[in-house]
């Protein structure tokens, strides 16, 4: 791994409050150099993420269960580094803090654990080892993080779904563990508020996008939004600090009114967009 | 425990899709001699439930993890219960079917474990125990009581939170756990329409109630809602098979729509409904 500045940037040239300058090649250069982790990184949106990241010429560490696929996913980013300023290394989820980098700018949590797509089954063991992956070790992280985070007035980007604010059939167990992330990280959100502590948290509500990582084409009738644009967009939102981003924007915006104004109707139209006949009990 | 009946009431005569009838004392006739477990019943909304059960000659299941305290709401309720068709039975929550009665109308899922009312002080642990409490256990005790709740065509009721929607601050472990609650009973609610499962779930939008179980008193401004009430809104929205019930209503209305249409100006009234100088960090 390569050495990163541990020297605190001043506020001036930080990532807060600043606009997002768009420089040669789309780059989002107020990124330039900042220390930045995804976790989750060797597939999906968080590898599509650690592309741009890369391109921006960041200081990167990458985590991911399985060493093999994220390698492939350094070796791209190394070579879409032109001023080879990206650091590597890779890890696991609840790693401990030892592992962390000297001094952290942005914390992107990404990863989750494998769901089904089906009717609950009944399994409780299931939620509880997703909410190990998808929630409590982002709260770890989070807290192993927070001390760097303090000092570099730095981002959290918390990756949700619009699962996690609307119940939807089929992902029982996943939308427990991504609604548990909604409520945990808004709270924390006031604290930091209330204690001026300078670290943004910023909540990505994202709809239904080409990861691959929760196979539904077979039983939903949408067309998936582009997990490369999603990443730049999920990038944009941290650097921003902003409160929240949704993605796609009009229709989770639509779906999100039509649950606080009439529920009913919303959770109607939800049901009427699956093939059941494409979803049967295993 | 008195034997309760296992006959399937007809379905004119089951609490399904009927209107509640205010009897005698404010009764609610509908529900005399059906077969209802209450958790949590120790102290708080869920001791006042089962007063009101009691009253309508239900036949009672109740729970909580102290047995000496359950005793003397035993006794309560057999006062009140003129006909004496009330029966119970004293168990923890996690406790295994066969513990749960020979059949079963109406399971409300009301107990929580501690929670602090404090910054968020880096405990994981606490989290992780706090969630199986306050969320796997009514997963777990759900999956146990579904096959007498299909053959009753029966209800769930779920007590949630406001912090089960909206993230306040100081209570991020508990805030989490109860919005894992509406992620995953919305989801299976989905589900079991599309499956035609005729059973009801029922989640319960409480906001400051005086219960006792989380105090709070000392940090907002707000007047608590009696639990009296609660417990029997609670009740009638679970007969009634209701989507969800707000409680109180013009309240936890308001703030749902602001939530919606102006989130960052609703997360500053909430912030400033604290008297911060009597939160310290502990």
């Amino acid at each position: 791994m390569q050495s990163s500045s541990l020297t605190r940037a001043p506020p001036q040239t930080g990532i807060n409050n600043q606009g997002v300058r768009a420089g040669r090649g789309g780059q989002l250069e107020m990124l330039r150099g900042k220390r930045v982790i995804v976790t989750g990184a060797s597939s999906g949106i968080g590898e599509q993420m650690a592309y741009h990241l890369a391109r921006m010429e960041t200081h990167l560490l990458l985590t991911a269960r399985t060493e093999a696929k994220l390698q492939k996913v350094v070796e791209r980013c190394l070579e879409l580094a032109t001023k080879k300023l990206v650091c590597f290394e890779m890890l696991v989820p609840n790693s401990k803090p030892a592992l962390l980098p000297g001094g952290l700018d942005m914390l992107i949590l990404n990863h989750i654990g494998f769901s089904h797509f089906n009717y609950f089954n009944g399994d409780v063991g299931h939620i509880r080892k997703l909410l190990e992956t998808n929630f409590l070790s982002y709260v770890a992280m989070t807290v192993s993080a927070l001390p760097m985070l303090k000092e570099s007035d730095g981002s959290i980007v918390v990756i949700s779904s619009m699962a996690g604010r609307i119940g939807t059939p089929f992902i029982a167990p996943y939308s427990a563990t991504k609604f548990a992330l909604e409520g945990f990280f808004s709270s924390l959100r006031h604290e930091f508020i209330l204690e001026k502590v300078n670290v943004s948290i910023t909540l990505c509500v994202l709809g239904y996008i080409n990861t691959g990582k929760l196979t539904v084409s077979h039983a939903v009738q949408d067309t998936p939004a582009p997990k490369e644009e999603c990443a730049l967009e999920i990038i944009k939102s941290g650097a921003l600090r902003q409160r929240e981003l949704y993605y796609p924007p009009r229709l989770l915006g639509s779906m999100l009114l039509l649950h606080a104004i009439a529920p009913d109707f919303l959770d109607s139209l939800i049901r009427s967009n699956y093939k059941l006949e494409n979803v049967r009990r295993t």
